[in-house]
């Protein structure tokens, strides 16, 4: 280091010092290291420590995946019809199907047990990080080192939990490791459906309108929590405002962010941004254009494809909403700053483990050049892109099974330890149905994007064909193969390695074909990418906590977070777009549409249309700071009580992954006022209304 | 070459006397060297010369870009609906859409006269080889080569045409300068509208159903052609068949090729495969599922996506076709075959200009080579696919435009030249409607694949985007630039590169910013690939020439051709796919897709379906060699009568561009009976049907 750079460190340290290590509204904060500076800088506002319990308890999460809250004296849960769809799947019967036409309890008795669901509540927060990093002496080596602290870790949820009272508890890891921390919670089982309204007007607008905004949609559901088969009577939960929210208002979400990766260097966002994202998205456009238009020739194919579709879909829109973001320069800007501040934070070396975060940087830039080498092997051969078709699946895994299992259980490809056998097992062994013409379009198609890849006359790639072309070779493999029989799986799984082999299946004798291929550019890539970038961040992360301490949030692990926000609009293409739409706006959009699907309002909203106030304010964006997992997340005020629910992103706010953006990304919320008015006027459930406004009965 | 090879090449040069140069039914024959020979060896019949000039002379050629047929002794001529369309789009009015509603004239005085379509009838064919190559002195360097040629055709051309009896002649060029041949036609401009169909049913499955087969189209027109407002008497006009068609008939197709590549060597066909089609198709899927997505937000955006998109998918579906046939094992090892039997050929040197096409498949392959380095950037810059707007072409146009016209004619780029400005001026100044929304969309995109083809930190990218994320720099641009004003661009075209520098237009400047770049790039391409490659494939041309003579036929040049072939169906993913179709099947189709655009049928098709003989048959497939072209074509029997009309190959028929294949490429046509059925049935139009039945009224 010349002394020139050393004073501009100088220099650049003063800075850091000035500068917060969060922007704006940005974080999804502990609530034991709640954002008390910036909600008072901001907002001149600062919750009371009771304020942050009441908060806490009131919350809840899902461990389908989302997020609730406690919305009456007599334990009713409000969440989002997409966080509920799994169970509302599940209590259906080819009768009646609740996920599609809702689902409305009369009586508490009319409440409907769900199967397989488990809430959580939050009820206390200890750190317990030099309890758990005492356990660990010194110098032990790696492996030694993580099997001591996991024994640790176990002992202390042990001690705490008490599975009889529905006590659970889980020691968490916070900032890659930073931190340990006890989370205690209050488990309940015995979950009943009161409410849920047709998917068509919880999902109105479908796969054109997600992410988007301006956005019409009423994606509620509502729980009530049993104990003893009575409702319970929880301690806290949240009321509802009499008046809403408004523009410029500050606005709280409590909820289960579920994972983000700010952690990510600048070297990994430029890989994501100019190979990984765009490598994945041409993928995506040509899956989607396959599926897609294969769909429109038949009824059946579009039954058979849309699932699939969607989720293509889904994905498709997630990526581009990051990709935008990466290549927006000022978010980009902000990272290379912070990454400079942290850089000159580790070069001062005044912390533990400074010497190996001080060369972390490079570690993952050298890691990331590699991943980018490597990635169309990794997809195409490893990740099976090349190959795709579930029978090409079932033939891989009886492939594999059959011989991982004749190895020592240190030597195993991860997901054939020992303790994922049996949901491999089940998996493997499930009647899940393929069809032979879907899976051979989509082999053809992936054949030939190997033989592109690589060209048609790379001899690995001529193996494959066998002398055919993708089509005629895909389908004489989808037709050929046995393992679309669950007795055949079961037969050679059972038979092992030897069995295998006999079968001379054509899908296995492909699996077979590939596999050494597979396997070693596995292996380069875990040790070449995984293994360093793991290393890396975890410097990283133990340097960042030093410099920032408990001043920020951690990334998102599913544990509880609080955000903060304003409601507001955001600009798009020059446009403003307002941060509240109306009800009005809802029967205008589907008029627009045709009134077609996914535009189609239930037979319900076409008939109460009348009875409605059509100024509702239906849908909001705001500033608050959320990932997937925050669905279902209360939208509350200051005084604590709900304005909204949070149901989605717009799609700049698919960025949040990376980094924050206050200027254009948006969680989009259903308005309290839209749920009151639905349920009362269009769903006669005045009763559900009253019990979430406080009125007596 | 050793001893070794040489034998080698014996053996291959017998080989190559006894294998025909053409294979099974293909061949798009010239009518004055018909494929006697194939006829006779393998369906044991001879046309007589008299056959052959009767289907010659009821053989219609649209100067719009199809094919067609005299079918009555009143100067019907019968053609596609599609083929038609643009007639009759020009033919409609606000109150009357003849190209959605169909047409019907119920007296000759309500048939319609055509705004500006020119038909020709090929009357006489004669070779003028030696007489043009004549007026080439040996050695005289190749632009005044080019020149006394050109002199020498209009000299011909001249002497046969007589403008005022609608006499044209052309002389064609054939086997790439291998023939010269003079084509005398009678041309027709007095075109009236008789008959056509509704859209919905001519186009009935719309993009799904393009290119695929099952079929149920009723893709048929007919027009009269009159002279001194009468209708002529055709001296030979297509009588029908009584029976019409049957499986494993023998059927002939006259008509208009438009353009094949089958001299394409392997290198190229491998470029094609490996590289062209692949990064084409990229473009393709991500612009389908660009303005597919978009277009599924509003009703308004579908309108104004809809023209590009359905275009696009039919891009995409006709090179998906061609890269399964180049990825076909067995017509790619018949076209190294060929290319084999070409090169021995060669090598023996007993030609004029054996020397030029020794070296020529190197060339190709360098060029080729040089073609994949260069593809990114001549898509992305010199052919725009980075700055997909219409905008920024206008503002190419205007700022090289401005350029190249100060230049003398020799050095400009070929599409300033002066003979081409007037087109250029028409539709530089032209009131077609862009959209700001659409265009951000598309500039936003392509954006997006320039800063991920390069990396977004290339200086170039970097300048382009100004320091804005994609969108942003496209909403910038577009909502900046003011070359969305016919006038502006009138006074900036008038003003010169003066007044083009002065605007400071930022679309403008965008296109200044790239410029340099792209046209470095075409140069580059010009150089290194077009120049090379035309030189080689002339070399190729005529050592086919040499060794094939007139045994073979040319690659198609919109000049009337022959094609000969079976009524049969085909395999597909294991399952026979039969040749007919019926009208029965149309209506369960539309059943099964809902009856929903694109499978709602006309109001009339639904009503008159009790009147109908359900197993008529509708569609059928064969043989024939097509390509683009022949949509119109008339597919006749051994008796020279009609059974049915062209207007469609399958997907696998895309592959006829390079490679004639049998096994499963096939022309999709409309069988005659189809069309007396619903002329009588459906349409109430049984004088029409008479008239093509030659029944007496």
């Amino acid at each position: 280091m010349t002394l020139h750079t050393r004073l501009a460190a100088a220099v650049l340290v003063v800075t850091t010092m000035s500068t917060p290590p969060t922007f704006g509204d940005e974080g999804m904060w502990l609530f034991n290291a709640p954002p008390l500076q910036a909600l008072k800088e901001r907002y001149n506002f600062t919750p009371t420590q009771a304020w942050l319990d009441h908060v806490q308890k009131s919350s809840v999460r899902f461990n389908s995946g989302g997020s609730g809250s406690f919305v009456s004296a007599t334990g009713l849960v409000m969440t989002n019809h997409h966080v509920g769809a799994d169970d509302l799947q599940k209590l259906s019967t080819p009768e009646k199907n609740y996920l599609r036409d809702g689902f409305r309890a009369k009586t508490p008795a009319e409440e409907i047990k769900c199967k397989a669901l488990e809430l959580n509540v939050l009820q206390s927060i200890k750190v317990v990080t030099d309890e758990v990093n005492a356990a660990v002496a010194p110098g032990l080596p790696a492996a030694e080192a993580f099997k001591a602290r996991q024994a640790k870790i176990a002992e202390i949820e042990k001690a705490n939990a008490d599975p009889k009272k529905g006590v659970r508890a889980d020691v968490v890891t916070l900032f890659a490791g930073g931190q340990y921390h006890l989370y205690v919670f209050k488990k309940y089982t015995d979950i009943r459906l009161v409410f849920a309204p047709e998917k068509d007007i919880a999902f109105f607008g479908g796969d054109p309108d997600n992410f988007e905004y301006p956005r019409f949609d009423l994606d509620i559901c509502f729980f009530r929590v049993y104990e003893d088969d009575k409702p319970v009577k929880p301690e806290h939960y949240l009321t509802w405002s009499p008046a809403g929210s408004k523009e410029d208002e500050l606005i709280f979400v409590s909820g289960h962010p579920g994972r983000t990766n700010r952690q990510n260097t600048v070297a990994e966002l430029e890989y994501l941004r100019d190979t990984g994202y765009p490598y994945l998205l041409q993928r995506l456009n040509r899956l989607e254009v396959l599926i897609g238009s294969w769909s429109e020739r038949t009824a059946q194919n579009r039954q058979r494809g849309e699932e699939e579709l969607f989720g293509i879909k889904n994905s498709r829109k997630a990526r581009i909403g990051g990709l935008q973001g990466l290549l927006d320069p000022k978010l980009m800007g902000r990272k290379v700053e912070e990454e400079k501040r942290l850089r000159e934070f580790i070069a001062q070396g005044k912390f533990d483990g400074a010497a190996d975060a001080a060369v972390a940087f490079d570690a993952v830039a050298k890691a990331e050049k590699k991943r980018a080498e490597l990635i169309k092997d990794v997809t195409l051969f490893e990740n099976g892109s090349a190959f795709n078709s579930g029978f090409f699946g079932i033939a891989r895994t009886l492939l594999r099974a059959t011989e991982e299992k004749a190895k020592p259980a240190g030597d195993r490809l991860r997901e054939y330890a020992e303790a994922r056998l049996p949901s491999l097992e089940f998996r493997l062994f499930s009647e899940e149905p393929h069809y032979d013409d879907f899976e051979t379009l989509k082999l053809a198609d992936s054949l030939t994007l190997l033989a592109t890849s690589y060209g048609a006359g790379d001899p690995l790639v001529q193996k494959v064909l066998a002398g055919k072309s993708p089509r005629e070779r895909a389908f004489e493999l989808v037709s050929g193969t046995k393992v679309k029989d669950v007795d055949f799986r079961k037969k050679l799984y059972a038979g092992g390695k030897e069995a295998v082999d006999a079968a001379h299946d054509p899908m296995i004798e492909l699996a077979q074909l590939v596999d050494a291929k597979s396997r070693e550019v596995r292996k380069e890539f875990e040790t070449l990418v995984d293994e360093p970038k793991r290393q890396a961040y975890s410097a990283l992360a133990k340097a960042r906590y030093a410099m920032n301490g408990a001043s920020t949030y951690p990334d998102a692990t599913f544990t509880l977070r609080l955000s903060f926000g304003t409601v507001k609009g955001f600009k798009e293409d020059g446009k403003d777009v307002p941060a509240f739409t109306t009800m009005d706006g809802l029967y205008e959009r589907s008029k627009d549409q045709g009134n077609k699907d996914p535009f189609e309002l239930p037979k319900r909203w076409v008939e109460k249309k009348d009875k409605l106030d059509l100024k509702t304010p239906f849908n909001f964006v705001s500033t608050a700071d959320i990932i997937g997992g925050n669905s279902g997340s209360p939208v509350i005020n200051k005084a604590g009580e709900v304005v909204g629910i949070i149901f989605d992103g717009n799609i700049q706010s698919l960025v949040l992954d990376f980094i924050y953006d206050q200027e254009q990304a948006r969680a989009v919320s259903v308005d309290s006022r839209a749920i009151i008015e639905s349920l009362r006027k269009v769903y006669e459930a005045g009763d559900l209304a009253d019990e979430l406004q406080g009125k007596a009965k």
